[in-house]
């Protein structure tokens, strides 16, 4: 099961060094120096007997105790040896890392094929080669070349590692936290389909997303996205749309791309979030990952900047959507917080002037609103009248919490440098935070899609 | 003219205060703390006699000397008597940011329609009321209250505050410079028109951009865009392009929004650049802003991560682009920087491995390569093999910088926080950078469709 690469009592680190100009660095220092691991981690390197701190071994013949998992760095001509090692030692589970197969020539693809064959015969399942590896944050083991998230809900399965990483970067940059992650690289044996089914079951996987060039397994991928999808919101993007696009595909994993408008239906059909954008991408698992579903469709803004509110209405409407209208309760609720200049109309503009404190009640009032569902507070940071730029994200995140977080919120900010102050807020909270009006938008229709999916 | 608001030298600041917990305080400051302003200024404050370090005068009308721009900063009821005294003094030109006339009611309306009245009637042009103000960074006047951005070549002209302000946030943080900045409020005189023939003639701006809501008067609007266009790139988004968006816009700034369908026939008639998110529009500022405009439209793509490859070839796909194909000259010159496992095809992935050295080398072949007409870095930035998170943008800016600058660069840079140091060395290189693929997709698009349209 594809889940025991996930919960390895014992890693075995094949081409581990502590040399910081070699490739297998970063992956041996992700591992080491992380301090929340709970594997027991064994360096193999002939050339060295200790490596930061840790034993090192020749092979993974000479460890001491089973290994769970083997990581395997080594240059790709020693990873046919290294993965025989492995079959000898009874190593449960392998990941290569190391590049230089089928995404190279038909000798690459032979070999790696080779491999597979050998390994799958004594039980053993393989992850790359060509990757960048995978990660369990849950249990502090990054077995990868990219930098570790924070922990959290979400889980990725990607073609891509380098995508991958930038998303993880964005998203680290965000407060998003991770819970697996996995890199498949040049699919030699696990595929996308058994990570899904994985992520089903996984319990601290909440939201599921996807990053595909090429699915070998169309009738099995689309059956196991439906099951997924049911019980978790799940976001796709796919690489490879255009013939273009499937060209670079094709050099990039040695894989040949799946058609796009056949797969487009089927996750569609299957009720997953398509996505075209790694901005969209990146939206759509912000929105699930921080929010509980709508109850309805019913959208409410209050913002400090009426250009913004024009373009949000604009993007709702052309998602589709509609704006809250207000009630004369609810007008009457907010009437002490807005100045009287202010016009109790939805896409409501408190103007230039309205603080933390305003912005505080009136997302209250909104939470406590049956007629509303959805709250988007929205501002351009105000640099006059001695406000804080965090003021107005704190008074919604307030009300927020007030309340139980039982709605979504979908808060815009924006504002260049001072960003990194809100944004900071919103990781200490475990809160979204939106930079466009758009980006917000695109959040609030992909929670109503799926509210109007699947609860009917 | 609209040129003379710019150029002041000498501007009343009614209602000016030293008191930060007041309104009027952030457009005091940003006048008299700029160090660069050459305009002489004259704070207005009937109860002081010195605000931060200048005289204070009871009126305008006691100012020893003519006043070229009053800017009014008093609240609304008061805001006609400082006209009239404006009138009395000959002033020539008035900014009104006081907000609380037509955007509110009747009443309003017909007030500011009398203040309009009475100063045209006197040759006085009126920008405003409800405005953040104007500025003009050549000269070190920022008449709003509003950051001021660096200096540059974009001017723009918003009917929105708020979405001018967050756009200067943005565009200040990726070290995007400006030249003029106008917000026209309710427009009671001057209006979108006028700017944009202040803009054609004005030789600092070189890059035009628009935020709209309605337009006024939509032939001579048309007529202006047309020869804008023609000789510098003008950018354009409407606010309000959707039912829902416009009822928000009216609620915004009391006028009623222009149809969008007749705006956008309008706009690509003239051959001017429509988006439809400020991201778009930012990307397009930027497009403009820092690049000669391409001979052809063969885009050379070059990375080190192959998700991304895949990802700008579809966009560039969907954009109906290309690109380039490499000449076996090329293949030949780039040889040496590549190590043996790169394919030299297009959409050219380096692999995760490349460095600063090899981004410069194979940037610059293909700057010197008559096949290929814009240049495309894309990296997501390693933490690993002991990099610097800057030394790609560096290589590539530095081909660029020794090929002359005479081909577009867009390079797409990835990587959360890492990328506040890799946005620095842009604005000190005074380079761009794109955030996505699809950005820098959509920065080519527009450089390629203007090169089309005004240079065949």
């Amino acid at each position: 099961m594809v889940q025991h690469f996930f919960y390895p009592e014992t890693i075995a680190i094949v081409g581990a060094t502590a040399d910081p100009k070699k490739f297998g660095n970063t992956v041996t220092v992700n591992l080491v120096e992380n301090e929340n691991v709970t594997s027991k981690l064994f360096p193999i390197n002939p050339k060295s007997s200790e490596i930061l701190g840790l034993k090192s071994y020749p092979s993974v013949i000479d460890v001491p105790k089973e290994i769970d998992l083997a990581i395997i760095l080594v240059p790709s001509k020693a990873v046919p040896i290294v993965v025989d090692q492995c079959i000898e030692k009874k190593v449960k589970r392998i990941v290569i890392v190391s590049a230089g197969f089928g995404e190279i020539n038909e000798e690459g693809k032979m070999i790696q094929e080779e491999m597979a064959r050998k390994a799958t015969a004594e039980g053993i399942r393989i992850i790359g080669p060509n990757c960048v590896g995978i990660m369990n944050v849950d249990i502090g083991m990054n077995a990868s070349f990219v930098i570790t998230p924070p922990h959290g809900n979400v889980s990725m399965v990607t073609q891509s590692g380098s995508f991958g990483a930038a998303c993880l970067y964005e998203m680290e940059w965000q407060g998003l936290g991770f819970s697996k992650f996995a890199n498949l690289g040049n699919m030699i044996d696990v595929n996308l389909t058994d990570l899904l089914e994985f992520f089903k079951e996984d319990e601290a996987t909440q939201v599921v997303c996807i990053y595909l060039e090429n699915v070998v397994d169309g009738r099995r991928f689309y059956e196991t996205l439906k099951e997924v999808t049911q019980i978790k919101p799940t976001i796709v993007l796919k690489g490879g749309r255009t013939s273009a696009g499937a060209k670079a595909a094709s050099s990039h994993t040695g894989s040949i791309a799946t058609d796009y408008s056949s797969l487009k239906a089927a996750v569609k059909q299957a009720g997953a979030t398509l996505c075209e954008s790694m901005s969209d991408y990146v939206t759509a698992i912000k929105a699930f990952s921080y929010s509980p579903l709508p109850k309805g469709n019913r959208v409410g803004l209050f913002t400090n900047s009426g250009g913004s509110a024009v373009l949000f209405s604009d993007n709702l409407d052309e998602f589709g959507l509609e704006l809250a209208e207000f009630s004369e309760e609810f007008k009457e609720k907010i009437d002490p917080y807005v100045i009287p200049l202010v016009k109790k109309v939805i896409a409501l503009d408190m103007i230039a002037g309205a603080r933390g404190e305003e912005f505080y009640q009136v997302a209250k009032a909104m939470f406590e609103d049956p007629n509303i569902d959805i709250i988007v507070p929205c501002a351009v940071i105000p640099t006059f009248l001695e406000m804080e730029p965090d003021e107005h994200y704190k008074g919604a995140i307030r009300a927020w919490n007030e309340t139980g977080r039982k709605k979504p919120i979908l808060p815009i900010f924006m504002s260049g440098k001072l960003m990194n102050q809100v944004k900071k807020v919103a990781a200490e909270e475990n809160a979204p935070i939106f930079m466009s009006p758009k980006e917000a938008a695109f959040a609030a229709k992909v929670l109503i899609d799926r509210k109007k999916k699947f609860q009917k």
